[in-house]
């Protein structure tokens, strides 16, 4: 079937990504990525305390937050601050960063620390909830490199890295009947299924959703999309991989 | 690989459904839905008004809200109304519910006004919100019969129902290693991988929500939770059946 | 002077009262009371803490939060847990549901715990403060009584039980100019004084809110409310034995 | 019996008594009441619109707000701007001091116009909500005579005037077995039993709240409780005309 | 330049200044200060605890809130404990207040003990963060004479008292081209610039705050605010001194 | 007198001022604005409403909303949106950019429309409200030209600009007891006196907020103050005239 992106994209291209380190200076990890338009600012943070459910168990403790400036999208939004609490839509996108890093780290390893990767979208163009994933992962890095340079971090299980193995995502979704990879605004606000994908760098699921926002998806739709999403995601460890060489 | 689930049910055994029609009184639609120890009540409000963004469109509206009552659960939780707001959990749950079930309703034969689907857990063992999208789903038949008695509510498109094809939902999960159907909360506190499926009857998928919460989760995996999940969703596509006829 | 009440009722007759014990599974004490179309859930959970002003103190602490399903009533009611706060009707009846326990527990005897009593009402058709209050009773004497099974209660004051004597509620007011029993909505919304007396069964009155909505009522009317009170408050208290019993 | 109030009073005597009219400028009413070393400032305030479930029923709202300033109590008392919401005690005497205020009220004289009486406790000895109620209504009396003055105002039902009879509340109690009329700090921080008694000045009961905060009280005890409120009361109502003369 | 102020003043000329001590009972200090309309009552309450940032310091502290009741003002305005929250313009003064009676303050002398100002406005009519600065000055020496005479106080360092000079506030502005001191409702409403000037007894400034809300101002029309501010102060001085001699 | 600044400038000199306009693709202006380590990404929006106090005037309105990144600063501060409320710091900044645009706009040539600018802090080292009000003022610009382009604008009051004049804002305080220029973090959380200074181009003051945080301060150092915060805004006059130029 033949196709026409708005963007003039391949239906199974990814827009170019950029990997920005140390993009703000205060933070313990500081990475500005962009999935094309969609540009997110994600810091990490380390605090020495952990929630109270986890208060003397020895184990640390991953969270994220996220955020939109007002004018990050094409029509300004309400500042959450201003209206005085968070959306359904922010608690449910900086639940899933949290679910998402987390599967990636030994929180024994971490100690009673608690690393907030704070993920503040500066432009939207689609995609940002899983722009702040693939993003934070790096910052999430640089904070345990920086722990581990002050010698403030134990060795996790085993002696391994307290970081095990890297963690991405992206969108796929159908739109105008053909399966395609990172939707950006044009498509998503028009496309029949939305799936965000989330996986680790040993080719596991660590999170799966998709909407149909129109007509229900097939399980070859589905296949689909998940093909497309392995290949997108491979292309997003490459380049979460080049940034922490560079 | 052998298994024993704390309920001795077998992996691809769903607990007992029963769906209770006209449970209270003053709703259009009004079911006590349990998935086994997880009992919901779901009614559905008719509403002459839709909300601002569809407010001359001549397209309906459907939304849920989701409560769980202090004590549903194994210990006291606090009142959101207490606290005063909901949380990030009860948010995401909701939103799910609304889009769920506005995937098999025709809008525009709803005509400018709103159903309300409120799902409140009257007592809880893992499930809740698979229950009360299946719950809900009946108490929405209900309400659109309830206008059509009226005759307050036009034909969907050729002539259509305003309803087409039921909706339901389950979850399946990888506990101890095995895919099971229809987590009760002592697997559901104790499992790998949580999937929450809801398809409609033409066999498509609606939302499919997956979390890895131990080790990530492989392809054949996943295809082994969407087995069950369908095996699951017709079983309760049937119990929908009866009870509406009942 | 001769009446007809909407329901038919006599004037100094309630409407049958129903009281069902372990109606949900995880609670100390779970009761759902029904005055008539009038269905409050009361649920007594146990914690082992107070509240700070008693900390240390040795005594223990009963309170109580009130909640409406949103559809519970005619039209649908916004969730006070959406709205962000509970309004002053709720927080009025929750502080006398509170104050009419504490009424009838020993609270040095119950050492530094705390039983919350939910009383969240399913379905309203007026007089749901005094079904809740009733209600909540026989949940607390099951609270305390799984207590007491436990062996983790001492005895009251000079071994007396810890709960002394029981509390029981009802309405009365004045409609179409006669005094009448146990209001139910069709009669609330339309009489001219509502009188809620909460008394132990010892006859002492415990609370009494009179309010006049239309005409002020004059002391030979008040005695009337609460000769009618007093038996109606006598057959609940026969009803909360039985369920007791049961 | 012999008692000895704190105060040194007689049992049945009221604290002194002073009604203060055009205490601050800027209201259309503005009243400081003083019981004893209580003191509550009252304003009414005419607004012309009504609360939409009156808009364009032709009739009037009277309501009420209620306050303590952060130091008119012995100890400190979080101020509610500052921490956000307004506390079950002060939502429920404010909606007792509207409900007492509408008794006397013709609305369908007022008119589309909300009168807003807020009392602000400036020192606080016991007794604010019946001297709140007593105040409120020198100046609601106050704003419906500036209303006439300016002929912004019709006549209630048959030529009457729109505010049919007077109202005023006082504070009855048990203290150490002894029925006392209008407790102060001293005496309600220590008494069995506390009635608040709001009467018109046609002898009619308006509202009546008794709560046994120690023993359950009597009905000879409420009696006795009542005969002193109609005392204290009768005192209030020439306090009031003897102000509205001044 | 001549000018004819609404209330007839000179332009150097502040309103009728009154300071009343022991306003109300409760507090440790209680002012009532009149600047003519304008009337604000001043608590300052002593706690024996301070902020956590503070704790193990030794240090006291000293902190303000503000609030306005909801008729001071020519039109009602919202009560800001039923809006759920205090709107910028009151945080705004209750931070200047609390920064200015710091400045006056040896903390180390107050030992671990928070003096908290409340200023609540009885009634407006224009300069009321100055007229309660100036007021909370004296509320505060009372209560720190209230702890000298209690010997709850180390002396300041080297043996001063812990409060070291006076402070007093007072606004100029540039109504119809003239500079004038002390500005009411009717100038404020109307005036180009406004600046609000908080200076201790020793000459300095504490606080400077001016706004063009019509041109900007010059160097010299500054000048001339100065000189106009710095003359009220004096008299403000003066004023409390009195008040607090009485 | 000798002067060693932290940051080895001249006392009288700004830090390197960057503006980068177009920083984000969807506001109708935008600009990121930096003194040395402070950046504050500043947008305009116009939307085609006013607020209500202005609707049918004609007349359009200028606002602004502030807000810092929570890991914008030395150490993660809490997200505002999360705690559910703006703090008093956030409000009075915002307040303050508000006032300064305003100041240089013909609010009868905008129309009935809102421009609002948001200032977002991305990274914190002192002067975030002066960085804001420079920057937003390029924003401003950048959005009335937008408005021109569309011919969406009218004249200005004889066909004049909307824009009368720049605004620009800049710090000044004392340290160590030397005036000094535009402080930076480690200056302002060190320094004695900090004012901040916005004025437009044609040399008058928009806005002077000056506040002892150590000793109080006098004509003569107020006097360098002024001084040197006219030379700095000079030159950021010229850094926005560069960047609108460019």
């Amino acid at each position: 079937m033949s196709l026409s992106r708005p963007s003039g994209r391949a239906a199974d291209q990814m827009r170019p990504i950029s990997i920005q380190r140390g993009y703000t200076r205060h933070a313990e990890g500081s990475v500005l990525i962009s999935f094309g338009g969609t540009r997110v600012l994600c810091t990490a943070s380390v605090d020495n305390k952990v929630p109270g459910f986890l208060r003397g168990k020895g184990e640390g403790w991953v969270t994220a937050e996220y955020g939109m400036l007002p004018r990050a999208t094409h029509s300004r939004s309400d500042r959450e601050a201003a209206r005085g609490k968070q959306g359904g839509r922010t608690l449910e996108i900086q639940r899933l960063i949290g679910r998402a890093l987390r599967a990636c780290v030994d929180r024994g390893a971490l100690g009673e620390r608690t690393i907030t990767l704070d993920c503040d979208v500066l432009q939207a163009d689609g995609g940002t909830r899983t722009a702040a994933i693939t993003g934070a992962y790096v910052a999430l890095v640089d904070a345990v490199n920086w722990l581990k340079a002050r010698n403030d971090i134990k060795p996790g299980k085993g002696g391994r890295d307290p970081i095990h193995g890297a963690v991405a995502a992206v969108s796929a979704g159908i739109y105008r009947g053909v399966p395609v990879l990172d939707l950006d605004y044009a498509e998503d606000s028009d496309c029949d299924t939305d799936m965000n994908i989330v996986m680790n760098d040993g080719g596991g699921f660590i999170e799966l959703q998709g909407t149909a926002e129109g007509h229900a998806f097939r399980r070859d739709e589905l296949n689909g999309l998940l093909a497309l999403g392995e290949k997108g995601i491979n292309e997003l460890f490459a380049a979460q991989r080049e940034a922490l060489a560079g």
